[in-house]
């Protein structure tokens, strides 16, 4: 009644580098899809992110897993002929080349889908495929500033990055959802869809909040580091020792169990500078004051305890290493050259547990030459 | 050859609220599925986030165009056997309930498609369904310092929460895929599945390359607000009158470029300091003070004119009002309460471009009750 990599059968080829179109290559993986990734002779520039896994890149290897590869030179016609090959055979075709880039090798969905009709493709550009949209190069780290989104992330004073490749990852997944759409719908039809997904266009649907707050709503929400922008009391706290706590106080009851239970201040659930929300955030400074001081003198586990008891959503502020040995965090093993390391697994888990290949740089050259010969 | 609605004819049942199964909602309602959205009678708390759409909530529209909504009092035995007669006879029941509230209603996946074999489940939970996870309440911003994403983001004193609810949105979308994938499983098994999506999961997975440096590269990357953590020039310079350009040099060759051209002090391509990306890392304050002081003489649009002349990557550092006034910016329309606004589009568009109706409290009550009357 779970997952069981239901995709089996298909046949994906990705032009694919870096981290977005390579992620959508993985979830289509996961998902039992046959991933060919087709490198440049000189392979995919996120071979060299890192070297942490025996000399080869733990973070390629995270995106990479369970693909085969192909060197490919696609300026040269024998190559060219075997990617032809792939592509009369293949179900979907994934890239995040430069826009127009496969067009202009004529390997557009339209003239691919004369020889293969239910062929998908799924382009991955930065801002679109037309017009100035086209011509503007695209990291994740200039796409976060462009779309608004350092903007609402840091500190009152300064705006940040965000410490993911946010931009990167959501237009990963949406274009695997888009591919799996597309595998619907010809389910239906018998045909097949070209897709573009522009990683500016997915940033802007998840800027909504803040794009109707400043549209309807007077204003974007400031920038508050660890606190909340309207709620009070919700962010972060100092215990004794220096760990931060976060908490949550969604109502006037949650709030009446916090003074009680927490604090152990039930004085403060009638002092009227924090009678409801409104108040509690306008007098915040005072509300925090009196929450580090009663912090400050318990461990965190000591606070945590007193909030779980009261019923009150707590988090703690944890640091890389502290997710790292997370009691909720589940693994996954991928194995690059020999080495095996753990990455956090998949939130869907599809198919057996065991360790994951990640396939070499020109591994697979062989027997997908043969596989797929070029025509005579 | 586009999208066109290919989930038209599929009936979802949504007990949602807040933002993580509500965007999973709209996602399956823009691919043409029908979505139920059951309220409770005073309605999604989602309702009163803002006032904005002519005194109702924008932020609620943007989530819910596109869906129709009945109120149920789910103590009330004639409105569970409302519920249970939708559920006989829909294909997906989404949900992001606490852990385990479905089950004590009688309402499992295993017991529903007793009636409805191919009965698909999708529950979004915080932390998971079973032990202490299922115990921990979740909300956005406690996820994000959960998983470690606050410890990645913002400044070297100071963490930061990520400005839009990352993890309600990553996961709403990780759900629509899941139930997209078993969509496509049942057509070929004809069984339903049961789905379980954990937000702390998505993040954990979302983690991976920061996690991927702590565990296997010597430490996860360092705050560094608004500059890269490993190239430079990477990052946002200062132009005159005060606004913010990003720009990215990749390589030696666009390093050459960018002192000719942007610049325009060639001598810099021959100083020791910044021969490669590793020594300009290194001496990056140098570099920075050299930036800035070309840059701080010329008007933004000036310095972006270079840059794009020299083919160097390049973005503004938006506000939300910026965002909003985009030139690469596709809205769509919605219409609450008689009162239209204008959201940013989704990234993948399907159908018509026609304004999309956000369903008013109990707007389907009588409708919805006639067609799915309860068990005589």
């Amino acid at each position: 009644m779970k997952l069981d990599r239901e995709l089996d059968g298909l046949l994906v080829v990705s032009l694919e580098q870096a981290v977005a179109a390579p992620y959508a290559g993985l979830l289509l993986a996961d998902a039992g899809a046959r991933v060919i990734k087709i490198e440049r002779p000189e392979g995919d520039f996120a071979r060299g992110y890192d070297a942490g896994a025996g000399g080869q890149s733990a973070i390629f290897a995270w995106l990479n897993r369970g693909k085969e590869s192909i060197r490919l030179n696609l300026k040269d016609a024998d190559d060219m002929a075997v990617l032809r090959s792939m592509l009369r055979r293949a179900d979907v075709l994934l890239s995040n080349l430069a826009p127009g880039a496969l067009a202009r090798m004529g390997l557009s969905g339209k003239a691919l889908r004369k020889d293969n009709p239910g062929l998908i493709t799924c382009a991955i550009t930065g801002y679109g495929e037309t017009g100035a949209a086209a011509k503007k190069k695209a990291y994740d780290f200039l796409v976060q500033a462009e779309s608004g989104i350092c903007s609402v992330t840091g500190t009152e004073e300064i705006p940040s990055r965000v410490g993911v490749s946010l931009t990167d990852l959501s237009t990963g997944l949406t274009a695997f959802s888009a591919i799996l759409r597309a595998l619907i719908q010809r389910g239906r039809s018998g045909q097949g869809a070209d897709l573009s997904i522009a990683m500016f266009d997915v940033m802007a649907d998840w800027m909504n909040l803040p794009l109707m707050a400043h549209r309807y709503g007077g204003g974007a929400p400031p920038r508050t580091g660890l606190q909340h922008s309207f709620i009070a009391p919700y962010g972060a706290f100092w215990c004794k020792g220096g760990a931060q706590v976060l908490l949550s106080v969604q109502s006037n009851r949650e709030w009446a169990a916090f003074c009680h239970d927490v604090l152990q201040r039930p004085e403060l659930t009638s002092d009227p500078r924090f009678a409801d929300n409104p108040v509690r955030y306008i007098n915040r400074s005072d509300l925090d004051a009196i929450v580090n001081d009663v912090f400050g003198k318990l461990e965190r586990g000591a606070v945590l305890d007193r909030l779980d008891r009261a019923g009150i959503a707590n988090a703690t502020l944890n640091s890389v290493a502290d997710l790292s040995e997370h009691p909720f965090l589940c693994n996954a093993s991928a194995v690059i050259g020999g080495t095996e390391i753990e990455v956090a697994a998949l939130p869907v888990r599809s198919g057996p547990d065991t360790p994951t290949a990640v396939p070499g740089l020109g591994e697979h050259d062989d027997i997908l030459r043969r596989e797929f010969p070029g025509d005579p």
